[in-house]
């Protein structure tokens, strides 16, 4: 199992820097939030779970600074520090979501003092990074149910323990259906342009010990075509209340591919990654990142240096192609509207 | 318009090193049929049509050592150089095309001595080339018809001037619709691993002047579900006699993308490119290349040194995800196994 992904340790944030995988396993220490706010945008820590857990110890260290007893300020402070925040990163809703829960905690205790609120949302940042390391485990075991042995398991970018704090969502499943004895084998696509599966899936999975093969994204049609995909499992970063799902660019694409081909799709994410107030996928704002990152390996150029490139991080999957969402209450199935409320709102 | 991709000059072949682009336009000089081979194999001269040419010119460099009048030896001689060529890349029906046409020369010739045919050898090369660059401005012409002011075109891979003598296949239709006044702009999926698409067709439609914005592979899913895609060109290394193509890794993953958007899918290739001894597109032998090329970016490592690696360098697109086979004798649309041969075979 890997270490954890993001860490509270004395007053800092201890993080494993992604971008040195798979060559160095790093670690990085943010002890302010502008720090931590870098490290969320240049990837040194992602994945949505990992950033909603990211996103409250970022709260944490900005109130590090707050001095005094006023609490009216000390509000101000907290939502300026969450504004902040927010604005790393647009797609994924898990950020928003732990910033929310800190943000609750200032609202259910109305005549608490600075120093008092100060314990409480410390006590509440922990609640959630322990809360991700249930709730993986949980959808790791609902989503083992779905794999066979024998079966060849498809997935995409890092869903796995480095986009959580220590288990991972679609790498949970698999790590879970290990732990029970099942045999299967998983392609990992390498996910351009910044090649997550490939720097890091591959190499947490091949620290699990799961039998895994990489392949370019472009390769997975012709896998499927073959029969040599049972079953896909991908992450998210939003679904929104009728089930369509934001993940890693080239998600839409496998999902489509998976339809083609009678493939069984399953998104698997915790129940704080539905986003109610966004009513279809229409409404998730898309991440364009920066034109370097497809034209440049390293330092080095790969493409004409003027040509213009087109470079969304994220993909919206209809929840028509999805067969299923694995959550930490059980696999949801069509019709997702309804079926997602029921989730998330019943107590199971 | 691009330099010449292949050129015989001297008794040497001259080519584009097409492994230094983008950023060199550098030059190969071949001067016997190991250093072609060479090239062949590592890629610096690619394409199926390119491929076509580079082997007649290949039987060229392989008899020039020939000494002597013995006609059966001489045979015996271009039989090994032939073999030998043949060996260099096992997809591309093209290269074996070039060869069979220097071989018929031999054929029709059963009198003539090794001095005449070594003649009527480097007539017919020539006559291969020239063809090439007739058959690519006949094909542009047919295939920019498909084309409307306004449209948004998608291509994967290398399908140019690069690819062939001079012109292209896929993009010689681009260059016809600029030559014919239309406007319009081009999505070039970048084409891991290789980046053929990245390095090449960026490079060469940004020469040509055409409006060019590179993608990842991964990406095209989201611009088709966005309506920003009217029609798909691409070429292709091998077609079967039932319409089945086989052409670069991810053709076969935006066909069946183009279906689901409902997006006209072109395959533009020269009618030598059928092969009709392959029946369907499984009999179509598919080259797997070195785990490196998915695992490294040029000496840097960017994935697990142990994770195994599948890397298939083409697919076969069925041909019922075909809208048009675009030739140098016109369109050919389905029943594709009987109008290819009618194509073919009757003279228009």
């Amino acid at each position: 199992m890997s270490p954890p992904t993001i860490q509270w340790l004395n007053g800092r944030v201890k993080l494993i820097d992604q971008t040195q995988l798979p060559n160095e396993l790093k670690y990085i220490i943010c002890r302010d939030v502008e720090a931590l706010w870098q490290a969320i945008r240049r990837l040194s820590v992602r994945g949505a779970p990992a950033l909603g857990v990211a996103a409250a110890f970022g709260v944490l260290l900005g109130i590090k600074t707050f001095r005094g007893n006023n609490r009216r300020k000390f509000e101000e402070h907290i939502k300026k520090v969450s504004a902040y925040l927010a604005s790393s990163r647009p797609t994924a809703v898990n950020l928003f979501y732990g910033l929310e829960e800190m943000k609750k905690v200032v609202a259910v205790h109305p005549s608490a003092s600075v120093a008092q609120l100060k314990k409480h949302l410390h006590q509440r940042a922990m609640e959630l990074y322990e809360e991700d390391r249930r709730v993986c485990r949980r959808m790791g075991d609902f989503g083992a149910e779905l794999i066979r042995s024998g079966d060849r398991v498809m997935t995409v970018c890092n869903a796995g323990a480095l986009a959580t704090v220590d288990y991972g969502t679609a790498l949970g499943v698999m790590y879970s259906a290990k732990r029970k004895g099942k045999k299967f084998s998983v392609y990992a696509c390498e996910t351009r342009p910044l090649l997550q599966g490939a720097r890091l899936t591959a190499w947490e999975l091949l620290r699990g010990g799961i039998d895994t093969t990489l392949i370019c994204d472009n390769m997975a049609a012709t896998l499927m075509k073959q029969g040599k995909v049972d079953r896909i499992f991908v992450g998210a970063d939003r679904i929104a209340a009728n089930g369509d799902t934001a993940n890693k660019i080239g998600t839409y694409n496998l999902a489509v591919l998976a339809k083609h081909h009678k493939i069984p799709f399953y998104v698997v994410a915790p129940l704080s990654t539905v986003d109610f107030k966004t009513k279809s996928g229409k409404q998730i704002p898309i991440e364009e990142r920066h034109s370097s990152e497809v034209t440049h390996f390293g330092q080095r150029l790969t493409a004409p240096l003027k040509v213009k490139v087109y470079n969304p991080a994220f993909d919206v999957t209809d929840h028509q192609l999805i067969t299923g969402i694995v959550t930490e209450k059980g696999v949801i199935c069509p019709p997702f509207e309804k079926n997602i409320k029921k989730y998330a709102f019943n107590s199971r």
